[in-house]
């Protein structure tokens, strides 16, 4: 930590800082220079960030050294970690790719989603029994009927799944019907959840928050790790900027620097970042040419029929162009998919 | 709803959309232009909005014509909403103040807080009692020892408090021990909470995400009113953008344009959006100026020791001469404080 | 400047660094923490700030001390600037409007605002002969023809001007014909322009760029201040956000951190930064409140054939409305109009 | 164009709007909803475009209909433009590299590097004479003498040039010296400046602007190509958002956006979207997968004495990788480089 000093600040501020700092535990360097006079802390930086040190009179600004997160790091582990999905392993060689429709509609139709994204290549189901919806006049999805349709499929299709958790009192249903939980970008700093999915054996994909950092994202990685699950994927899906051509800003620099950052193995949502299924191809090839470890995109036999997002979903026959390109681009990074 | 046509659309097309919209039991007036043709649905709004209609062959887009929100808009109620906090009006003629701690920490600290923002004009109190913290390693609040707190505070000081509620399992310690219930910024889409407040008999301040267009925060107020609670005031609390002199951008326009739009109270809160203590006194002028109905201001006895924002908190003393400078302010604009 | 080095830095990259910053004359201060080394560096940071240190392997990141201007800053001058227009003195007690419609169109509507606005209290005449349009076919500006025009009502009503150079070689023609020369948000980082109107005798209103921070705002008046020319006024004007409901995000903030950080004087055009005259008057008194010197604003007498920005035009009898209620707000700040 | 009236509108503000409709040559067709009446209006719609219709009593809001540009539109030309660079075809099937340090320093330097990237596979060499810089206190680059030594060393090293025009008067040098003009974020929409390369008969490279949307971008380019310069390549940098771990976001959407819309190439520049030489290379691939024709990249050979952007700057043994590796990636997709 680096707390800068105003011009003419005392000797009695500068002391009484000094005394602050040495009163936590840690030890200050004093470096006076000819504009600003700067003080150096040596020690546990976390004491101090949480220490409203702007406050002080004759401080300028406070200036973080460290990251402030500690599991999710590089530093802490070097080594790429590997979650293991019912046997599916992401953050490895193969490229995973998550596919099926937004919402869980009827048993019918999801498994014949489900039979044909995993005829083209996908390894894991999705679909949402729950739906965070703007409007609460919108279709919300399914609930545990929806759970038990998706369970069923995954079951018959022989593909295990990943589904969204809304609300902390329906992870015992999600953990019982799906193979990971998917937290939503909305719910990316709804602390308590990350907690609970933190206490849960399933591997947890997490999903960026649209107006969040990556500091931010992987704060809320270590609140999952922290609480005991280290079966994390991250999962980048557009941020919010002013640009209106695309429904948010596919962040596709985000895949190497948490990569550079952290040991979690990091994906993306082409669907939800550009919100038109004309454009998910070439933004699937380009995040698997940025690092990314999978994709986890909307398909759906009938959009027009589709009770929610169908403006997104690829048709099955799209999603297999799709998976083809996907493909020549994993094969030529010496991947595979 | 309009829906915008392709270029060298075929009849065969025109007449699928066509078709479509009166399956709906809705009315396309259909207008070939030189450039384009458009069809013009007319009769329920709500109903073509959840039809992914984008993913018919041949549409180019689809414009909606009304709002998506009801039940908070200014033509469903055309005369302003007057909250009541126990006693407190939001929303009339008064400005008003609440005030207090980010976090709670102690009776005494905040018995102390309570009485001096109080004589200095503030009628309700804030305080924290669970805190959404970025990161797991800091403060998180004092849980129901805090309401409890609160809640001897308010009594002994005479004064009624907001808390914010974070956990759907948390609201009836939140409605027992405080008088108005807050949904935090990150909360504003944590649609499962926002229904459970909606059953609430309390009052519910909701905040602004920093990441949400006034539309988003205006249909997550909806989801309140929808589920039968109208004791709703809005609280603009900064959006994220580029600029970094400041925690976040106050929207200051988004006074009127929710005055216009709503008939919801809704109030400022300076202190999260500008994130230092020396810029809190004149953006809560501004913002009384543009026509909010109140304020919620962070202000701490020692805020040096304080365990949460103490950087954006401003002393009692400095909390005075604001409530006089916003006092002249509103005197101007003939209302009171 | 402060050097933060990656973990498991060598000695000898240490030594690098420390030999490349003793060769610019500058003193290295080492300090040693137990998870990074940190290099403090004494003396003229500028001599640092061109130099690309990150680069040099080991570091992981420098961070500046101070901030990158000198001659706008309140530390190189502390009392406030006046700046002078013919007689008009902007930054002092009185609050200054500047009025007039988007573009000059023709000598008797201009002169007809200007009598309007003139009489309501404005005390500056803005008015367009280029105009910066996202279009190539939509109006232009009437170029010298309108200078000229703004030149005669000018004297006929008695009242100075403002107008907008785009383009160096128009330079001289402004200065003839106009008291005060506007550089638009699309031309705040026009290096070459900033230069050349810094050696204009005339003074100068900046107005922010749409996506610039306060930091590359104050770089681009300090671009002026050295060529020479300290009339500068600053111009808060909106930046670009995500939010859609206004045409740009007013940054009130702005005012009190521009007021902190530097001498010159700042104004706020709530025309442009909303688009929609129904919220100029609102957004203006806040813009008072928060301690803005002046407000510049579109005035139309007849909106409806306005041939640029007519929509967030103001009538002359809405404008008289703002001007009273700016007024009132002023005066309970001690200022007036 | 579709004009949205609100509800209680009275006929004879109707009639009113159609008269003005009507008087511009235009044929306005009314429908009544339950809820809104809707004015269709058929015939040019450039034509209202300009009028600010949103002032008439009674609207509610103006939606218009179709794209604003004409000559850039994939409507106007329907197979994709190739632009000669002397003898170097961007937009055909070869993904065209340009390299180079970000200023021209001396010969020798330059020289040294045009050999390396030409060798490693570059195709232009870009190099800066004229540098818009933030700061008026930074190097601002060699101008007339750095021109003349990129043409010495194109030459020399036989491979054409890129280099940016930042001032009108300077065109004539630029032309002279260089093959292809580059028109940095910053001038995006400096008009006079875009009319100026209209005239001319180089190719230009057109960036987009930090804050552009993809539209207002497009419209810069219509602003060349209505000046008669039809050989423009269109460039993605990086736009302005809140994540700060790179210097700005790449828009990777805007290449397969740009590709739908326009019929120009479009190239990316990562070097100056991440601005830290780390994460060149996975962005390079990123873009090349998402169809761009090109990249443009940064590289010096000695970063650390770089007098401007070292620090985003590849060292040649590094860009011989990325090279590679852009190599493998644009096979896959059946271009080469």
């Amino acid at each position: 930590m680096i707390i800068v000093l105003k011009p003419h600040t005392t000797d009695k501020q500068i002391n009484h800082i000094i005394e602050k700092v040495k009163k936590l535990g840690l030890k200050p360097m004093v470096s006076k220079g000819i504009e600003r006079t700067i003080i150096g802390v040596i020690g546990e930086e976390d004491i101090l960030r949480v220490q409203p040190l702007e406050v002080f009179p004759g401080v300028e600004k406070v200036m973080p050294v460290l990251a402030p997160y500690k599991l999710v790091s590089r530093e802490f582990k070097q080594e790429n970690t590997i979650v293991d999905v019912s046997g599916i392993k992401i953050g490895a060689k193969n490229i995973i790719v998550m596919a099926g429709p937004c919402s869980i509609e009827n048993h019918t139709m999801l498994l014949k989603i489900a039979k044909q994204v995993k005829k083209a290549g996908a390894t894991i189901l999705r679909g949402g029994a729950f739906k965070p919806r703007t409007s609460p006049y919108a279709f919300q999805g399914l609930g545990e009927k929806g759970l038990k349709i998706l369970h069923d499929v995954s079951k018959e299709a022989g593909i295990p799944t990943v589904t969204e958790l809304m609300d902390i009192r329906d992870i015992d249903l999600v953990e019982r019907y799906s193979d990971m939980i998917q937290i939503g970008a909305r719910n990316m700093q709804n602390f308590n959840l990350l907690k609970e999915v933190g206490l849960s054996k399933k591997p947890v994909m997490l999903k960026r928050g649209m107006m969040s950092t990556i500091e931010e994202w992987l704060m809320s990685a270590e609140y999952i790790l922290a609480s005991g699950n280290f079966n994390v994927v991250l999962c980048e899906r557009g941020i919010r900027t002013f640009e209106k051509a695309t429904r948010f800003t596919l962040d596709i620099s985000a895949v190497p620097v948490v990569k550079k950052l952290s040991h979690l193995p990091i994906i993306v949502d082409p669907s939800h970042a550009v919100g038109k299924w004309g454009l998910v191809a070439p933004v699937s090839s380009a995040s698997i040419a940025s690092g990314a470890d999978g994709l986890i995109v909307e398909v759906h036999t009938d959009p027009e029929e589709a009770l929610s997002d169908g403006a997104q979903s690829l048709l099955p026959a799209n999603f297999k162009i799709l998976m083809t390109e996907v493909g020549k681009i994993a094969k030529a990074m010496g991947r595979s998919v």
